[in-house]
């Protein structure tokens, strides 16, 4: 049994190595692959993670001036290394389970998910968006992207599910306006989308690699 | 786009309903395949999830007798509806990232969830295990289980990834001292423990169904 976690790692990048040494990938997207096929336990993301051409340079550089990560729901919180994140400025944001937004979505009739992205609003402007799990929540930042000209630095969205994530990720892998990082059809989730946040703050922290 | 929870729920569990139907599942067993598969996105999970004949009621009782929930990182310390568990009398502990765990793995050279495992010792008697990512931490209890003679009323024991996993659900499935609930192979993960946990949780809240 490995009990370090830095071989445990390396270790699973090894193994996951294969799996996308054809993809043609860049060095620092082969650490975004591996980490959410890591995090999956599930070679089968590789031919289904998109990242656009310039979503990593921009989440780094967001970061780097200490840009904001807001989440969907508590797990992607929860999982982000907000201490290494910290170290650039930036801290994580999630709404979902205020009080506020809970009687926004009530009253609105809308997910408690989508009403904390529409509350969020003009904080979204050069931050960095994470969403692991609703669809809803991904419809409605790409709705504020088109008709509040709302601009976030990058989106990282990998919503789950049978009911509107296949779609939403489509609709985030068809607009331009956005770099953003995805994976198509209904898998995803919390530990898909903090892979992917850790892998770039990993990417930026001399200490970690 | 459907925006009510509970109607996202009930027609995701419509289309998953095919992938499960001839696997002979009693009711409950349904719903926890069901918030498994729904919270992966993967109906390949369908034939890998395995539950022992007695853990579902095995992990009611417990819960009806306000036992308390011990998890392996945060992220499942998050997802599981601590609401719902109040109710009947039990907490979710979680203490990956206490300062006292940390250096205790440091010392003894092993992983923090295995650490914190090994320091949660007799209170795992009676109570749920709900391991979501660490390998490690599912040895440790089943060391707990085999040597202390510690025997937790039912494991839900879903660790991720290509370093370990695989045997320590493997060795899970193996012992037949503790009720499991496990996902053979590589995949797993936070969103797995807690869909399980959550799905017990809502067979014995009426107020859920």
């Amino acid at each position: 049994m490995i009990t370090q976690p830095m071989e445990i790692e390396n270790r699973s990048f090894e193994i996951i190595y294969p799996y996308i040494k054809n993809l043609n990938l860049r060095d620092d997207e082969v650490k975004i692959y591996s980490r959410i096929i890591h995090a999956a336990g599930d070679v089968d993301y590789a031919p289904i993670i998109k990242i656009s051409a310039t979503a990593i340079d921009a989440a780094k550089a967001a970061i780097l001036r200490g840009a904001n990560i807001f989440t969907d729901v508590e797990m992607v919180r929860t999982g982000i290394n907000k201490r290494t994140l910290k170290k650039f400025g930036g801290e994580v944001f999630c709404k979902v389970a205020d009080d506020e937004i809970k009687e926004i979505a009530a009253r609105e009739k809308i997910t408690r998910s989508m009403a904390a992205m529409r509350n969020f609003g003009e904080n979204l402007n050069g931050a960095i968006v994470a969403i692991g799990n609703a669809p809803t929540a991904l419809f409605e930042v790409l709705r504020l992207v088109k008709e509040e000209n709302i601009l976030p630095a990058v989106v990282i969205g990998v919503p789950v599910g049978f009911v509107g994530a296949a779609d939403s990720k489509a609709a985030l892998l068809a607009q331009d306006k956005i770099p953003f990082i995805t994976v198509e059809g209904t898998k995803g989730g919390s530990p898909i989308a903090v892979a992917a946040v850790n892998a770039i703050l990993y990417l930026l922290d001399n200490s970690r690699n």
